[in-house]
C-alpha cells in the first residue's frame, strides 16, 4: 500500500490514473465477478469489507436480481472472423444480454445491434438488465462496414441465482456520527463515469484512515441504483446516524467542478461544499437538486431523505464522450483527478470541524485581557483578524451557529474561526453544544 | 338554456355580450326590485336560489337597509320638457335618493345637480345609500345649457321595510370543500362594472355544472358591500369550508388581465393563478391586496380572512369610463369577454387538480421498469418529459408539496405533472395525502 | 435648568455644545472622581442618580477594578520645563497610568511614549486599564523635539480600592416595559467620542421627562465596557423590561448618520431606526452588527442578547480625529448635534407610538358612514389618504402587525396611520392588543 502523503498532488493524480488503468479492462455489471474483481484491486488500498447479497431478497420496492457474468461474446462472419468481439472491448456486448448461440442473416441481426450515428466512431454502452434481451454495441462505420452475410452470433454469459456484491469501509471519528460517500461500481470500460469516482473515493478513504476525525465515514461501492436501493433497506437502522453525504461521480474529466445540492437545498453538506468551492475561487457550478442523475436520486428519495449531495465535474450526459468508447483512458487527466481529491479534502476538513459551540461566559463579553486574548494596542491587521475572531465567536456561540455560520456572517475565513473555536475551548471559554441540530 | 359548450371561444364573447344587452336597462341598487329582474334573467341560464333577507336584520356591524325601489324621475323645465330622464338613462338619478315632488330655482336645484367636468359628455354614476338625500347626474353639457328657469323636480322612488336580494348558485364537487366566486349585482347601467362579471360568472357557472370536480363551487351574486357582509354574517358556520375564492369584476374591458393577490399574498389561489398567467404567457399585472376595491375587502377584513382575490382586467378607477355612463356596451367587447372566461376557466382547472399525493414506495424509486414506466432507451425528447415528470412527482409527493409546486420546481407544466399523478396513483404509487395543507 | 423647548433647534445645538464645553477639560476615567464632576454637571440638568459600585464586587466574568485619580503629571527637562503637561492636556498621561516619580534618560522614557506619526501635531489618547504600566501621549513634533536630556517623570496618581460611578436616570411612562438609552462617560478630552453622546442623551432625556409617554425611559451613563457589564450584572431582573434599546455615540462630527443593527437584525428598533432614517430622506448608513463598536457589543453579548442598536453619526475609527486631541470641540458642530437629538426624537415618537391593536368590529369592514368615518364623494387627495388609512388600521389590525407595519404595507406615513388609529379607538373600533409580541 503507497501512502498518498508520499506524494504531491501531481502524483497523486498518477497514482488515481494508475488504478483506473488497473480498473479499466474489467466487465463490471450491476452484479458478478467484474464487481468482485474490482472490489478486490481496491483492498489493495483499503481495507474495505466485501457483501454479498443473495438473489432474491426482497430490497424495498425491489428484489435483488440473478447474478449476470460473462465469459465471451462475438459476431463472427461466415469466414469466422469475429466483426464485433467482446474480448477487445467489453462495451461491444449490451451489458446484462442473456445467452445467445445462433446463426443469423444481418437482417435477423440487425434489431439487436445498437450503434451511436452521431459519433460514428465510438461504440456506445447499452445496458439491459431486468429486460430478458440481448445485443451487441459498436460503432457506426463498424455497422455500415457488415457484409449481407450469415453471421455466427455467440453471448458466453450466465444469469443464475448468485449475489449482488457491494463493498464498505469505515473509518471510525470519535463520533457515532457518519458522513456517507458513495460511488457505483457497475460501469464496464468507462473511465469518468466511473472510474473517477472509485479512484477519487479510494484514495479519499485513504487518506481519511490516517488521521483522527470527528465524524465516522462510512464509503459504499455500489452498482447504481439497485445497489443503493439494496444497501438502505438492509441498512434502515443506520440511517438516523448519518448526518450528510456525498455521491462521487464524473471526477476525471477536464471540466469544471459541479455541486448538485440535495433535495434538502441547504443542509449542512450544501452550505459547505458551497463555502469550499466560494473559497477556492476556482470556476465551478452549482445545481439544484433533480431526480435523475447518480445515486443521490435514492439517498433523496422522499422515504430516505438523507442530505446527500453529488460533487463531480461535468454531469452525466453532459460530455459527448458520456456513455460511449471515448470515455476512456485519455478523457480523464491526472490534474483534474487530483484536484476532485483535493476538493473533496477541502470539504472534509470544513466539515469535520463545522460545530455549534456554547460561550461558557454568555454574560457581557468574558474579561478576555486577563487570559492574554486581548490585544489591545495594535494596528496589526493579522491580530485585529485574530481579535474579531475571538470577538465573533464568543458572539454567535449561543448553540444556534455553526463555525460555517460564523465565518460566513464575519467574513473571516472559517480555518480562521477554527482554530479561534479550538483557542477559546482551551481556555475554558466554549465547549461543544449537547446537540448539532 | 344554451349550452356554452356548443359555442366557440369567439361565440362565448357573444353571449356573454348579448346577456348583457339583456341586463343593461335595468335600474339596479343594492336592494329592491332591479336585482330582483336581473337574477331572474340569469335563472334562465342557471338555476340559482334567489334569497330575501328583511330590512332591519342585523348583520355583523351593519343593518339590512330599506328597500329602495324606482319607477320614473325628472327634472322638467317650465314648458314641462324632460331636461333630466331617468327613463332615457337610469344613472341620471342618484341611486338610492329619496323621493322628492318639488318645483325649484336652478339656484335651488343646483346643489343636487352632479356633472364630470373632465368628461362634459358623460354623465356621472353617483350613489345616497345609507344617506337620506336625493340628486341628479348629467353630463357637463346638458348642465350648462339649463336655463334660469323654474323646474319641476320629481323621483319617484320608495324607500321601504322590505328586503336585500342576492343570489346563489352552488356547484356541487366530489369534496365538501369550497371555492367561492363572488360578483356584484347592484350598479345599475353600468358594464364593464359590472354586468361583465356577472356575465363571465354565470358562463363560468354554466360550463362548471357540465362537469365533475373535486371542489364545490359556490356562487354568489350579491350586492356591493352589504351584500358580503350579510351573506358572511348569515353563512359563518360555512366559512370554514371555504377554501379559495376569486371576486370576478370588470372582465369586459380591453385592457390586460390583473390579478389582485388575497389579504394572505400567497395563498394557494395566489400561486395558481399567478401560474396560470404566467403560463398562458400574455401581459398581465399583479397588485398585492389593499382594503379598498371590491368586495375581496370584506372576505379578507381580519375576523374573516377568506383567501378571496380578485381577478379582473383594469382596477376600479383605472378606466376612465369608469362609474360614467360611457362604461355601456360599447367599452365591453365580446373577445375580452372570453379571454377572461378561459383564464377563469384555467384557473379552475389547475385549482380543481392540484393536491398533495404521498408516494407508497417512499424508500428508493420504485421499480419502474416492471410497471411499464420507465422508457430505457429513448431520445424522444417527449418520453424524457413524461419520466421526468414521473421522477419529480414520486420524488416530491411527500405530503408537502402540491403538484403546483411540483410544476414549478420541476419546470414542467402543470397539466403534464397532474396527468403523471394519475398515471402513477393507477398503478397504485401514490395516493392522496389525508389532508390538504 | 433651561428647558429645551424655549429653544429651537439651532439653539439646542448650541446648548449642547456649551454643555460639551463645560464637561471637556475633565480628566474621566472608567473609575474616579472625573466620572462624579461629569454626572454632577449633568445633574444640574437631569435629577440622575449616580451609583457606586465598590472595587472587588464580581460582575460576571470581571471584577470591579479599583479607582484611578490623578492630580497631576508630566516630563519635566533639566531645566525644570514642563515638555509634557497634563495640565494642558490631559490626554498627555496614558489613562489609568499607575504613580510614577523618577528621573530617567530619553532612552529610558522612550518606550512609555506614545505619537501619532501619521497626523504629527495630534496627541494620541491611549489607555492602560487592568495593566499595570504607565505611559505619556504626545505629537510626533513634540516627541522628535525632545533632546538627550535627563527629565523628571511623574505621575501624581492613585489607584486605590473605591469606586466605579455610573449615573442612572428613569423617566416612567405608562406601561413598565422600558427603552434603555446608554452612553459611555469614561473619555477625558474627546468631543465626539463621547462628549457629544452625553449631551444629546442628556438633553433627549430632559425633553422625555417634559411629555408622556407610553414607554419607561431608562437612560445610563456608564464607563464603556465594565460600566454596561456591570449594570447588567447587577439588574439581571430587570433585563426582560427593556424591550428596545439605543447606544448613543459620536453625535456631533458633521459626516452622515450611521445607524448598527442589533444583533438580532430585524428587532423592532431596527425597524423604526430604518423607517425614520429613510422617511427623513436625508443619506445615511445602515451597519449589520457585528461584536466590535460601543457598549452594543455587551447588550447584544448571547447570555444577555437585547435589542440594542446603535445611532451615530460616523463610526468608531472611521474619522481621522478620532481617538486623538483633534477630536476637541471644534470637530463637533451645533447643527450636527441638533440633527442627531432630531433623530433620536423622530425615533422615539415612531418607537414610543407603535403598538399592535386589535380590530374590535373584526367581520366585515365596520359601517364607518354612521361614525361620519367615510368621505363618500371625494376626489380630495387628503382625504382619499384619510379614508386609505382608515381602511389599512382596520385591516391588519389583527393583533400580528404593528402601527409601522402597516404605513410600511401601505405605503402612508406612520404619523397618519398614528393618528388614524387614535381615531378609531376613540370610536371604540379597536383596542390595543394584549401582548406586545
Amino acid at each position: 500500500m503507497t501512502g498518498p502523503e508520499a506524494a504531491d498532488a501531481e502524483d497523486l493524480g498518477t497514482v488515481m490514473h494508475r488504478l483506473m488503468a488497473e480498473l479499466y479492462p474489467i466487465c463490471r455489471s450491476i452484479t458478478g465477478d467484474g464487481v468482485r474483481a474490482t472490489l478486490r484491486i481496491l483492498q489493495a488500498r483499503i481495507p474495505l469489507t466485501m457483501h454479498e447479497v443473495p438473489s432474491g431478497t426482497p430490497v424495498f420496492d425491489w428484489t435483488v436480481p440473478r447474478e449476470w457474468n460473462i465469459r465471451d461474446a462475438y459476431v463472427k462472419d461466415s469466414r469466422g472472423e469475429r466483426v464485433i468481439d467482446f474480448r477487445r472491448l467489453n462495451l461491444h456486448v449490451v451489458n446484462g444480454s442473456r445467452p445467445v448461440a445462433a446463426t443469423m442473416t444481418l437482417e435477423e441481426l440487425r434489431p439487436h445491434l445498437h450503434t451511436d450515428p452521431d459519433h460514428p466512431d465510438w461504440v456506445p454502452y447499452r445496458t439491459a438488465y431486468y429486460a430478458d434481451t440481448w445485443g451487441f454495441c459498436l460503432s457506426q462505420r463498424a455497422f455500415e462496414a457488415l457484409a449481407d452475410d450469415r453471421y455466427n452470433v455467440r453471448i458466453d454469459s450466465t444469469l443464475t441465482d448468485g449475489a449482488l456484491t457491494y463493498g464498505e469501509y469505515v473509518v471510525p471519528g470519535s463520533s457515532a456520527d457518519e458522513v456517507l460517500i458513495s460511488c457505483h461500481v457497475c460501469h464496464p470500460s468507462l473511465c469518468n463515469d466511473n472510474l473517477s469516482g472509485i479512484a477519487v473515493t479510494t484514495l479519499l478513504a485513504q487518506r481519511l484512515a490516517m488521521n483522527q476525525f470527528h465524524y465516522t465515514y462510512r464509503f459504499v461501492f455500489l452498482p447504481a441504483t439497485i445497489g443503493p436501493i439494496t444497501w438502505l433497506s438492509l441498512n434502515q437502522q443506520r440511517l438516523a446516524s448519518i448526518k450528510h453525504g456525498l455521491v462521487a461521480a464524473n471526477l476525471g474529466d477536464p471540466g469544471k467542478i459541479h455541486y448538485k445540492r440535495t433535495r434538502h437545498g441547504s443542509a449542512e453538506i450544501d452550505q459547505v461544499v458551497e463555502y469550499v468551492l466560494a473559497e477556492r475561487g476556482r470556476d465551478h457550478a452549482l445545481i439544484d437538486f433533480e431526480p435523475y442523475g447518480y445515486d443521490e436520486r435514492q439517498y433523496g428519495s422522499p422515504g430516505i431523505n438523507l442530505p446527500v449531495g453529488c460533487l463531480m465535474r461535468t454531469p452525466h450526459g453532459r460530455f459527448p464522450e458520456y456513455h460511449t468508447s471515448a470515455d476512456n483512458l485519455d478523457l480523464v487527466r491526472p490534474a483534474a483527478l487530483a484536484e476532485s481529491l483535493d476538493t473533496y479534502w477541502a470539504v472534509v476538513q470544513v466539515l469535520d470541524a463545522n460545530r455549534r459551540y456554547l460561550n461558557l461566559q454568555p454574560m457581557g463579553e468574558p474579561q478576555l485581557g486577563r487570559r492574554g486574548l486581548y490585544t489591545a494596542i495594535s494596528g496589526d491587521p493579522e491580530s485585529e483578524r485574530r481579535r474579531m475572531a475571538v470577538l465573533w465567536v464568543l458572539n454567535l456561540s449561543d448553540g444556534h451557529h455553526t463555525l460555517l455560520d460564523i465565518a460566513k456572517r464575519s467574513g473571516l475565513r472559517f480555518n480562521v474561526i477554527a482554530e479561534t473555536a479550538a483557542i477559546l475551548r482551551h481556555h475554558g471559554l466554549l465547549d461543544v453544544a449537547g446537540d448539532r441540530r
